[in-house]
């Protein structure tokens, strides 16, 4: 009877928490397009000039990309959720809905210093905000020890990406364009080794 | 056979309409993000003009997901939803979605009287909303009395959320932001207490 | 061995169209409210002289949540969809699409003769398709004797509604607000009734 | 062991790949409309004017919509997918959300060469990465003989459009008129046989 209480005020349906948070990537990823203002004349010079926003938002396409196959895996992992997943999966959105912002003012200021740092902040921010997920549905859930082992592995990718993120932070002092090679290598660590890793299991 | 025309024209689908409020709400909470405009230079100073308005941004995401959790786990107690739920439904989103403007008047204004008066009132459309579906889900639907408990606590909760956002628009006009020390106020009980009782439900 | 090939290409699932409509009906229906340009003084002046805009919103959020659920209904009644649905499901989605320029063009010219005629025409559009995606099913499918019942009276409302729209637009020329009363006491048809019906089948 | 640690990591959920990229798709399908700028004054001459900006929007619009349905209709065959799948499905959308910058400046700028061609390169890039995620799919999953010979089929279709769009490109030199004609010829060649094929496939 107790069970029925708490139920009806706080445990969560896994699918819809799944599919408000789709709904809301899938937004973000698509509202940066419409940074790619019309130019109003048509010749291919000014598609040059758009080369850095284009750029970024590739870039960003990329990451908001990684993130929801990682929120994907993440969730894909728990059986249910509850109040704290809701609100540490708000807290992720949040995070998430600000690169778009980020993006634009980086792209449309040629990749300069300081939006570069605001780029690395967010990312930051995400990066701390997917790792408070993760560590409550940890808490909330009782993994298979495998599964546990597979959630430090990617614990470990977590954590040198927050450091290429805070790295990326004094770096654009130095030139922003390192700074920004740090985005890439990260976003390539995220993408290449799963392949890799897939492979080497299915053999 | 009466039965089945009936539910043909109006019976409705909880899961559709669950996946189209999902799809409504992810919107609002992301357009609102657009608001943040990007500036044409490089200064950190032209962020911190923004931040009235990222201000306004954090708020309104917090009270639209604090409606997306409510809105979930108001329609987790239902097996089905009929003609007037979809209508209390779409009232209940149409409000939220003025939430966007209100939030962008107020933000860009630095939460000036007026603005601040049109959000009181713009959440008080949200909440009687609210208040509004769960009469006709509760009029439908025969709660099990444990549920029908838990649901007088959340309209405790509403009663009190209903009576700030009606004292924040006299309150504006002494200081506008002893109003939106209310809607904090407000946004801090319905994220803080649901985090505790779950704590105490389960020792 | 045919019919697995058939199935491949040509049989769709139902599910996923639903998902797909509700998306695009939730954009829809939530960027319309984007054409509440954010004023920059804040005086209520400014709000009075966009009330025009308000109520154009208005009155095409109540239409695109009456089909919306209209939708929802005529797809509830079947268990499949093929190629021919899924085309006819595009075009009512693409004169759904056109409303809100529709809707903005109207508010922000104080309903305006061309524009009303221009809004009765995109009504008129959606009516049609929705008219051919009730038929493109209905051929598909063979529904039960009741639940045919059912679709002829939503049928007949269909073409009355239909009518008004036609009538809409020569009516523009005497005064557009005769237009707008059509429109409205349409939209007031799908709404009150179907609550009614639905109340004396519940007695 | 080692499946259930792999399967946390790599497998996916297909329901909500599909979830995800029908979010994507109706976004993009339906800011599209956002190009259709709101004109200020009443006259129908204004409406006119924006003839080819509506022309592109109703292309792309088509465009999007098969591109969606062949979505459907290949993640249909599948039973489940993997990271391989999910990265080819992310650079499938990235082409189809750079769809409505091509739209947008070739509709604003009635029809002209170079617009035409970016046209045509990004619908080439969606057609190429719909050509991979055919054969990432393929190469993971096991089909049965008919499905197999149901995908050769609009392989051959697949092909001819990539002439078709490559053709596009220097045709565009001549007359950019010739380049359009093509896309509706290949729009109209995805569009009519299906339905043609499926009522053959029913006798």
């Amino acid at each position: 009877m107790r069970f029925k209480f708490s139920s009806y005020l706080y445990s969560m349906n896994k699918t819809r928490l799944e599919a408000f948070s789709d709904g809301v990537i899938a937004i973000i990823i698509t509202i940066m397009v419409l940074e790619l203002k019309v130019p109003h004349t048509t010749e291919w010079n000014v598609l040059k000039e758009m080369i850095p926003v284009f750029l970024s938002y590739l870039m960003s396409f990329i990451y908001i990309g990684i993130y929801w196959g990682n929120h994907h895996h993440l969730l894909h992992t728990t059986t249910h959720v509850n109040g704290a997943v809701m609100w540490a999966n708000l807290h992720q959105l949040f995070w998430l809905s600000l690169v778009p912002f980020g993006t634009a003012w980086m792209g449309e200021n040629n990749f300069a210093r300081n939006p570069v740092i605001l780029y690395a902040i967010l990312l930051l921010g995400c990066a701390i905000a997917f790792y408070i997920l993760q560590q409550v549905i940890m808490k909330m859930h009782l993994y298979k020890e495998e599964t546990e082992h597979g959630l430090k592995k990617a614990e470990w990718k977590g954590y040198v990406s927050l450091a290429a993120y805070i790295a990326a932070i004094p770096l654009a002092f130095i030139d922003p364009r390192i700074s920004c090679g740090l985005f890439v290598i990260v976003a390539i660590a995220w993408f290449v080794p799963e392949r890799n890793i897939e492979k080497a299991l299915n053999e």
